[in-house]
């Protein structure tokens, strides 16, 4: 089977299936989590030293060479530095109660496509990277490992983060660990010579399962806004108190939530709003709630879509706020812009899956990934692969062997079409 | 200045504001509470026990008779038992954070009419009584002596039921204390020889003080139900999850919320309903929540009304779970029933307060009081002052001792005609 540029390479799935899983249960062993409920593996610790060590060993055979940045990215690449290369990987870090999937199978996937690019006896210039830190649950700051390649910190903020477990700094446990935290300008190297970039993920929604889809491709990571929200009012006896004589917090904290997904809906287009937090104060049956905390979680592939909803729900909540006789204190957390992929590297994997006789499904990742820090530099795509019922982040987390090698080989041929 | 049917008693408003903040503040004082920032006063403590002998030794200076019922609760009479007296009090335990006001001002003003009516040769036949743990924060159990008297518990309740701070049981703390609480049928024998009941009581709201009133006559209490609600859906990523995949259990609650505003604004008449309590589960500011609990507090002096938005408000979150594809378990924790109070004591009260040159505001009380057990029995009625603010349950409790006395005058005279 082939497409009109080139061969279509057709694995042996089930054994690179059985192969991804082979690496997917050995780095759920316990020399590779710290806790034996869930996978928990930070940055700077012996369980991600050796998961680090597990990858490097597996593409020193395949004949890579390997390092880590100066702060703990790893690195694996079959082509010396200045010659160009396809990135391709994701991060093996967990978040704090995490599952065998999420991140470490994006990564496992790389190295299953450098393997059969080995077995097919395709000369293709592959680097691999594993980026630290991508949960950021060892020390509170997500995508930290893409966010130093992509220059997007402060050195003053690397001196000063420190681990959630011990109060001790990410400098302090980089260099203990043997990194040259100092360095860290140097880590953007890392993209310099890449031609392209495609990481493997799953899902963590439900999208693919409930479609019967076994492959997405991410044409745009949403961008987002977090916001918290505090309502003030007046905390009153709630039998002494007649409703028209209450400040009532809660209620314009349950308003702003319907509105919140009464604009997502209106705005469309993948646009998405959570009020997943909302706490009220005193919290006592019988006492009128004095005030409210909420939390906006409001995404969107659409720049405009999600700050559109964010300053419409804004004047809403002041408009409710006013209304019931509150205070509302609007504390923007983050505002992380919209990404949008390589258009011609989607239509390649789109080909590529097709040729794979599966149907994919355009998608947008509602989720952040490290690619959201490669993709301004570096041509760059996402595949997602099923997980069971959308659950990610859990040790319940799931996902089929067949699905990834599927990925690998859509990738693979992606790959040949872009070099 | 008289009424129709008897002379009108007016006092020395002054001093006996005086005489009522000597006590207030006698009782506040450090042997009469286990904390310093707070009143803190349960049964069968130490500071509870000074404190009933503090009114103990008013009375008996008096020439009342005073005791213990077989639980605790206090009563001081003077005439013997068998002969018919005016019954007045209310109760002198506090809750965990309490104020000077709450309850102790109602026996205070009981004691400060008993002087006057001494003071004014005028032989009333009177008794007061000190319900105990009304606040039930000793035992968890609210409104505990006036439940007792009224026989509205079970001698199984008495003996299992344990007190929050050491877990031991109310019986042996009773009988540690000197009490005999296996003769506990025989507390309904407190009322026995009442031919009516007076209370008065801080507002614990903020009408009368918004309105300028200084003195409520409550005509009737509401009843209320207390009930639990839990929405359960599917904790999704937020990111990942388009909005029309979600089963999102905070919407339901917060629709629910404000129904439950609407329905108590449609019924009006003195119906309140709160939602006092929320929380989302996992309540992560990026995680659709998967679970809701709240609180529902509604409240009406008509019956037919509580019960009306309770079960409107059932449906209206079972249909709203439905299309959300939520489950709902609706618990209901408790039904109290409306109390109405004496229509001709009220009236009474009315005339007292017309004649002592204050326009009474005739009022519901939302909030419960030990007079709920009386007036099933006894024609009954209650007056409230205005405390500052509304605020109760708290260190920051203030009250006016002039309306207080105001209080007292207008009571000692609907007594007087009522006698």
């Amino acid at each position: 089977m082939t497409t009109s540029t080139h061969e279509h390479y057709a694995i042996d799935q089930p054994s690179s299936a059985r192969r991804i899983m082979g690496h997917i249960e050995a780095l759920a062993g316990p020399d590779h989590t710290s806790s034996v409920a869930a996978i928990r593996r930070y940055a700077y610790t012996s369980e991600y030293r050796r998961t680090i060590d597990y990858f490097a060993a597996a593409f020193r055979e395949l004949g890579y060479d390997v390092w880590e940045d100066p702060l703990g990215t790893f690195v694996a690449r079959n082509r010396p530095a200045g010659t160009p290369a396809f990135g391709l990987g994701s991060h093996c870090d967990s978040n704090r109660n995490g599952g065998k999937y999420d991140g470490t199978l994006g990564v496992v996937v790389a190295l299953e496509v450098c393997t059969l690019a080995a077995e097919l006896g395709l000369d293709l210039p592959l680097q691999v990277v594993s980026f630290l830190e991508e949960e950021g649950s060892g020390f509170g700051l997500m995508l930290l490992g893409s966010r130093i390649v992509a220059g997007d910190v402060t050195e003053r903020e690397l001196r000063e983060v420190t681990a959630i477990d011990d109060g001790e700094s990410l400098w302090t446990h980089a260099e203990r660990a043997g990194h040259q935290p100092e360095r860290w300008r140097e880590c953007a190297r890392v993209l310099d010579d890449l031609s392209g970039w495609l990481e493997l993920h799953i899902e963590q929604g439900r999208v693919l399962q409930d479609t019967g889809g076994r492959i997405g491709l991410v044409e745009a990571i949403a961008g987002y806004v977090h916001a918290d929200l505090t309502f003030t009012g007046r905390a009153d006896h709630a039998g002494a108190t007649p409703m028209g004589w209450r400040a009532d917090a809660g209620l314009a904290a349950a308003e702003t939530a319907l509105e919140a997904e009464r604009l997502a809906q209106r705005a469309g287009e993948g646009t998405v709003a959570t009020v997943g937090r909302l706490e009220l104060d005193p919290g006592l049956i019988n006492v009128v709630p004095g005030r409210a905390w909420m939390t906006l979680d409001c995404r969107s592939p659409h720049q405009e879509s999600f700050e559109g909803v964010a300053r419409d729900l804004e004047r809403y909540a002041r408009r409710r706020a006013e209304l019931r006789s509150l205070d509302l204190a609007w504390e923007e957390r983050v505002t992380v812009p919209a990404t949008q992929l390589d258009a011609q590297l989607v239509d390649r994997l789109d080909h590529s899956a097709c040729a794979s006789g599966t149907s994919p499904l355009r998608m947008i990742s509602g989720a952040a990934h490290d690619t959201m820090y490669v993709a301004p530099r570096i041509p760059s795509a996402m595949v997602f692969v099923p997980c069971e019922d959308g659950i990610s982040h859990s040790p319940q987390e799931s996902a089929d062997p067949r699905d990834a090698a599927l990925g690998a080989e859509i990738m693979l041929n992606a790959i040949v079409a872009s070099t």
